[in-house]
């Protein structure tokens, strides 16, 4: 997604080779236009299937699953995190590992809100790990869904949580794939690989 | 906003005088279709001061301050909780304490979000005690800008967090004001208290 990159290049903070700020217009300060362009987007991508909820985890998915919610005309779900150990009874839930903060904490849907006749779309603002989609992937399987794939806004395609998403068997599309970055600079990873440019 | 308290009416779970469930429709499933008609409440009730930016705290309240945001044309901006006591540098941040979870957080924004020239609305899920909503008004005073109003979808009238807000000098609005309520059973402030119900 063009419109995206640009921004990346023009507004991302590149505070080191893996970490990338974008809280002046995605997820502190959130550009609502570029939000709703995001959104649009993933219902592009995806609306050829049907789909009849977007999920995410709480906080930051939510404006873009919000937004694709808009776009595909469904409501959305939002995971809760909770770092107790003890398990609300009836929700679907799983553990998931932050390597930001060196901690563990549960993600948990009520199963109230996810069923066998779901057709899911997972949404978040970044696949890097790919720690907490993955958790998410496990509660669509728990649930009976059907997951129809996963939408993420800025990939950092030199970390592992796009082959982590592929080894079981879901489609990701992400908007913004960073090859690499270096302070100063970002490469995203060419949509057209045959298009060489010099 | 008849709307909403007929969904109050329908599907809120209440489970005692003080606890009232929404997640079905409001904070943890989002009925898109409704939070973008409280955004529509929100904007014809503020639109007619210039508002620069929405602004409020993750995590239900960011659908609320998106919808209210797409309806001005605006950015927003959500405040970050951490239960760190160390504040980060360049920050404006307050000290909230929740009664529910009976410990308090810091709340936190950005200094680069917001500038003395912003017209600031707050936005929030629920108005109960109102600690969350006055440790945001004191970080608008903080930062200079001006705060233009305080905009809930739900209050829970019988409790104090309005009251804390005026007598700061707050304009508030909420689109659902429960006056009481008990197990399957809601009452509502009447809107307008010269029309008498026998």
């Amino acid at each position: 997604m063009k419109l995206l990159q640009e921004r990346i290049r023009q507004e991302g903070l590149i505070l080191s080779d893996t970490v990338l700020k974008v809280d002046s217009f995605l997820n502190h300060q959130v550009d609502t236009q570029l939000a709703l362009e995001i959104g649009k987007e993933f219902a592009r991508i995806f609306g050829g299937k049907t789909i009849t909820k977007v999920l995410t985890i709480e906080a930051s998915g939510i404006q873009f699953a919000m937004a694709a919610a808009i776009a595909l005309g469904v409501p959305f779900v939002y995971a809760k995190k909770k770092k107790a150990v003890t398990l609300a009874e009836n929700v679907y839930s799983a553990p998931v590992h932050s390597f930001t903060r060196q901690e563990t904490y549960q993600v948990s849907v009520s199963q109230k809100y996810l069923n066998p006749g779901d057709k899911v779309l997972i949404v978040d603002d970044f696949l890097a790990t790919g720690a907490a989609l993955v958790g998410l992937v496990d509660i669509v399987k728990e649930s009976g869904a059907e997951l129809m794939g996963v939408g993420c806004v800025i990939e950092k395609s030199f970390q592992e949580g796009r082959g982590l998403l592929e080894e079981r068997g879901v489609e990701v599309h992400s908007l913004a794939r960073i090859a690499s970055m270096s302070p100063g600079e970002v490469h995203f990873v060419e949509d057209q690989p045959i298009i060489q440019k010099v």
